[in-house]
Parts: C-alpha cells; structure tokens; sequence
C-alpha cells in the first residue's frame, strides 16, 4: 500500500518515549494490529483534535453539556473509501464490515451483547479518575497539558497530584473501590478464562477491557507497586489479559 | 416427576385471571419452558416473600437501603438437589449447570457477555416506572397491594393513578424516553435480528428483554393503545419478539 492510500489512525501524543497512553486509542490501535490492516498513526495534540476532525469529515463523537459537539479520538481515515470514522466501537465495525477476510472482533451473533458490554463496562467499570487524571497531566506535551487542564479541572476543580490524587484512607478506600468493579466484571467470566469469551477466542471486548488495563501500566510503569497490585488482582486476570494481547501492541 | 420431586416456581399473583404479570418472575418462568424442565408454581404474596425464602433456604437478591436483607422472587427449589435460588440470571445459572442436556440459555462463550447485557439492560434501560407502577398497583391481591403501596411508596411518593402516572406533556416526554431506551437497545441489533443474537438462537437475554415486554402487554391488554403502540416500536421488534417467544408463555 502506497503511503497515499494507507489506513490513518489518530491518536494523541505525550511525553514518554516510544509509548501511546490513551484507554481510548488503544482500543483502536489494538483491533487495526490484531486485524493487520496496514496504517500509520498521526499524532494529534488535543487542542487541534476538533479541528482535524473537522477538516478530515470525522463526526463528533458527542455533545458537550453546554450542547456544542465533542471531538475525540480515537478517529480513522480510511483513504481506500474515502471515510473517516469517529468513537471505538464505530471504527470497529467499520472495520470489521469494510475488511471481512481479517480476524474478526464480533463472532456471528455477538454484535448487540458485545454493544452492550462496552456501554455496561465504560459507564460502570472505570472507577479510576482521580488515580489517573493527575497521572495523564504528568505526560502530556504542554500545549495538550494546557487543554486537558483547563477542561478537566471543570469537572474535578484541580488535576494536580497534590490535589486530585488520593491520599491516606481514601487513597485505600477508592483503590477498593477501583479494584472492585473490576471484580464484577471477573465476576461474569469464569475462573480460568483470560479473554470474555473464553481462553481462545479474542473480541472487541477484550480490547476495550485491555485499553483500559493498559493504561495504569503505562502511567505508573511496568515495574510499580500500582501496576503489579493491579496486574495480580482477581486471580491475576489483568495483568495475563494484557500479556496474551502483547502481540498487538505495536505502535507504529 | 412425583409431585414431591418437581421443581418448585415462586411467583408473585395477581387478580388478572390466567395471567402471570411480574417481569423478573418471567424471565424464569420463560427459562423453565424453554428448557422444558418439569415444574409447579407456588403463588406467594409480597408480605409472604421474606418468610417463604428463608424457610426454603433462598438467599436474599442484595440488600435494601437500610442495611437489612431484600428477598425477592422468582426464586426456585429444586427437591432433586435441595438447592434453592434466587435471582433470576442465577437461576439461569443453575439450570443450565444442572440441566446440561436442555436447550442451552448461553451459548458457549457469551456467558460474560450476557452477564453484562443484564447489568445494562435492567440498570439503564427499564425507564418506565412511573406508567408501571399504579397499574401494578391496580391488579394486587389486597395483601400484596397493602405492602407493595407501602414500599413503593417511600420511592415514588404516590403510587396512585391520579398521583403517579404521567399527565398531558409530561406523559409524551416520558413515553418517548421510554421508547428512547430501547431505541438504543434496537441500535445494538440487526434490523432483520429478533434476538439478541440473530434470528435463530434464543439466549437469556432474550428472555430478559421479552419480561419487561410482555410486562406492559398484560398491564395494559393486548387491544390496548399502549400495548400496540409498543409492540410498533423500532420496527415492530418488540411485539415480534414477544410473538416468536409465545411458545414459552405456558403457565402451570
């Protein structure tokens, strides 16, 4: 594939080295690896993450509360069709309908249970903001570092660490708590299976979970007490799920 | 089966001759003729729950707000174990395990999935308490309305017609986030899918889906405006649903 017709896939930068850190994207990035469809990534800092989805025709993925429309990434442009595709779960089956002969992400019959584990899992399960959200401040490049602070701290008054962080017995009490919705979601899946539909079949599903796993690993660093507490809960499920998916970890 | 050895079905009645009304109780009892696992049905009414549970050994369903023990039905014995249990996805659970060479409620691998098409689906899609509630009010055994009136009350303030049912505009805007809700449930299916998983395979998640549908179905009468305007719904889906599981409607 020429570099004119290879797949885009958008996605925002930040200051480690050689690593992509957004739940989000890597959701993406891991169906577009485990499909093997060729692409090169643009790297977007969040204040121009509106305008180039504007200037490429990606729709808004929602709408803000003050009724104007929310751009995010992940976003894919696909120049063999000319299409460009906002939000993870409509890049997926974008994906999956425009390139039938690649794995797919959906067995037969599973479309509408695995749209309702990805509503189920990020409106329920992600229990993590005030761990993280000073964590991705920490990374990103200034210019991004100035968007996401001015955004974020609208709905958590600070991003600091010193501020948002928790500390002492809260700190215990909402990593339970983190900890916590994720035990139900082990809860639905049976003791010995990695993926959620079992040991040998990966899904959508997985790489929604995995993006999300992925992330802690990223912001506190493969070899922190953060990371192995969480890589060792319920059985040690997460940190086998992200191990099982390394293959598709590839950023290129 | 003896009539000592038979499965025994807890369900809550009602002064609607021949008809069963609760939603939950539904989704076993379509579990139960589905599977075609021989079974009576005990009638018990709302004061008599909480006492029926713990003489059979039935685990309360979660606890109330309060802090004390929530028994709710359906709930099952089963004299060829000894085991009783409650909750309808755990009854499915059990069956399943127990009765391995019935129809299968989860197909192999959508176990996880499933689980977490029911959180979604009973957390943010049942957006009709307040048509629902009076008009379950109207049909009680005055035992059971005496204590039904009594909890629901402290939620919904009124559980009367005159109180709480929707009025005028208010009625539409409710009616159409009704409607909305399983809107987005339709979203996550095929147009031409009955089921939650095609057109062929029947899972639990069809059964739990089809509860809260037959649910306004007898609330309301099958020739009622309310009944036809929801069976029309997002293509006719609903009513088609309802129509293709009738089969599994027998009540013993």
């Amino acid at each position: 594939m020429s570099p004119d017709t290879i797949l885009e896939f958008y996605d925002i930068p930040s200051k480690l080295p050689g690593i992509a850190w957004s739940p989000n994207t890597w959701k993406t990035r891991y169906c577009l690896n485990y499909k093997g469809i060729p692409y090169k990534t643009i790297w977007v800092e969040y204040p121009d993450i509106a305008s180039t989805c504007k200037r490429i025709g990606a729709a808004p993925t929602t709408t803000k509360s003050d009724g104007t429309p929310l751009y995010t990434l992940p976003v894919i442009r696909d120049p063999s069709t000319g299409i460009a595709i906002s939000d993870s779960p409509r890049i997926a089956d974008y994906l999956e309908k425009t390139y039938p002969d690649t794995p797919r992400l959906f067995p037969p019959g599973t479309r509408a249970l695995q749209a309702a584990f990805y509503d189920e899992f990020e409106d329920n399960h992600l229990k993590m903001a005030s761990f993280v959200i000073p964590k991705v401040a920490l990374i990103l490049n200034p210019r991004s570092f100035e968007f996401f602070k001015e955004d974020r701290s609208k709905r958590f008054g600070s991003i600091a660490m010193e501020d948002l962080y928790p500390k002492g017995e809260k700190k215990v009490e909402l990593w339970k708590r983190w900890k916590d919705t994720w035990g139900v979601v082990a809860s639905w899946m049976e003791d010995t299976d990695t993926f959620i539909m079992g040991n040998d079949t990966i899904t959508f599903a997985d790489f929604v979970v995995a993006g999300w796993v992925i992330w802690p690993r990223h912001l506190w660093g493969e070899d922190s007490e953060e990371w192995k507490d969480i890589a060792s809960w319920h059985g040690g499920r997460w940190g086998r799920l992200i191990e099982r998916l390394s293959e598709y970890e590839t950023i290129v």
